[in-house]
């Protein structure tokens, strides 16, 4: 089970933090080369020098999309080189219908063998249903996302009263968590928005982005959202230092978050 | 302009057929192979057959994603063997953040030279920017998708009135089309909500999925949508035929839908 496996390496590293893997070519230390091959070197670093201060590692396929069929192969061995024991997250925002979504859910828990995934709920019920059938991987659904923009629907007052975000938080908490495998993403840029779906979903894992480089704060996001909550930073921990040190630098910002 | 190209592909071809390339390796004609070469040449065979019916052709990235890093190739050798005259609709329901959305937007639009994409609302409008912000490049939103789950978020009435689908279909037609380069996706399934979509955006190019397998009607999509609208087939226009001939097949499904 996903959830077992997430709060197993909680526990063992003591830690809530995941950091996301989301290389960027124009970032990458001056020595690696600006290439896929520079982007697995660059993550396998990180991996090595962070895998026991983090409950997860989190690459977002935007950035891997972004090198072309080079990245899929990225995006691929970084994933295999995260060790056994902590739960990867494929960042993804799917969300699609049928056949479609069945795809979707093939490519990443088969093809990738993600732990995890990010989906969207727009689409509704029957489209997260491929991805939550599967009883042993993970999903977390977005729900209040970090960007301003974000309150264009999901503050919306839904049947005259909550906003659009709680109702998801309610469907994630009842129907769609069927098998126990459903979570949430909440911005730690909305810290009201965290503890209103904390009680919503007390037992829910929550995947919390937007500290660091967006202005959310660690800790506040870690008291408003309990044990159950991982916090994910990118930025502020991969990009730590730009020179042949960047992994030591990496671990230390890691070490000083998960503090 | 993106609309341009399309509304010339549509009176050129007299068509507002837009076939779906969404290959499925189980389902390819016996004589070719179960691999991404075979995509490719189921694909560049149905593009041949049917670029003079269609004002526009849709891959849907999740069955290339399926493939591995060979599908990525399979991907932008489909799209390169569309003809240049013909636009592409990159199915790809995308929705992220900031720096995480220019990644996608460089994938589909300068990766894979997508002339189009279709995006979810549920991130709002900063998230859709660095989309809309590309002049050139077409944007389809979701809007009420052809699922029945659908209903779970987007028929939510929204401030005590209107569903959330309808919001989503002012904002398209509002803020989100400053560039003059958004467009809808609302299923053939719905005819009511269509109807509903296309009097509050009387000018932009919806495109309507659920059409065939789906269940929804041609005519009816055709007539309710208005000149703008764009019919999507893919089960019924690429699969019409199982063997050697299944390009003539598919050409003859074409044609026959076009009427």
């Amino acid at each position: 089970m996903f959830l077992d496996k997430l709060l197993a390496a909680m526990e063992t590293n003591q830690s809530a933090l995941c950091v996301g893997l989301d290389p960027d070519l124009d970032r990458l230390p001056a020595h690696l080369p600006r290439s896929a091959e520079g982007v697995i070197a660059f993550n396998r670093a990180l991996i090595e020098a962070t895998s026991d201060l983090v409950c997860a590692f989190k690459p977002n396929i935007a950035f891997y999309e972004a090198l072309g069929a080079q990245g899929w192969h990225a995006l691929d061995a970084t994933l295999r080189a995260v060790p056994a024991h902590i739960p990867t997250i494929l960042d993804a925002k799917r969300g699609d219908i049928g056949s479609t979504a069945q795809a979707y859910a093939r490519a990443a828990f088969d093809e990738l063998g993600a732990d995890s995934i990010t989906l969207s709920p727009y689409l509704g019920g029957d489209a997260l249903a491929p991805f939550l059938e599967r009883r042993d991987r993970g999903c977390f659904i977005l729900c209040r996302t970090s960007n301003p923009g974000g309150a264009d629907l999901q503050n919306l007052p839904v049947d005259g009263g909550e906003p659009l975000y709680r109702r998801v938080a309610r469907l994630a908490a009842g129907s769609w968590n069927a098998n126990g495998n459903c979570g949430l993403v909440v911005g730690a840029t909305y810290p009201d928005e965290l503890a209103a779906v904390r009680e919503i979903c007390p037992a829910l894992p929550i995947l919390v982005p937007g500290v660091g480089a967006q202005g959310g704060d660690f800790a506040t996001a870690r008291r408003l959202g309990g044990p159950r909550t991982i916090i994910t930073a990118s930025r502020a921990v991969i990009y730590a230092g730009a020179g042949a040190d960047f992994a030591e630098a990496a671990r230390r910002a890691a070490s000083d978050m998960r503090q």
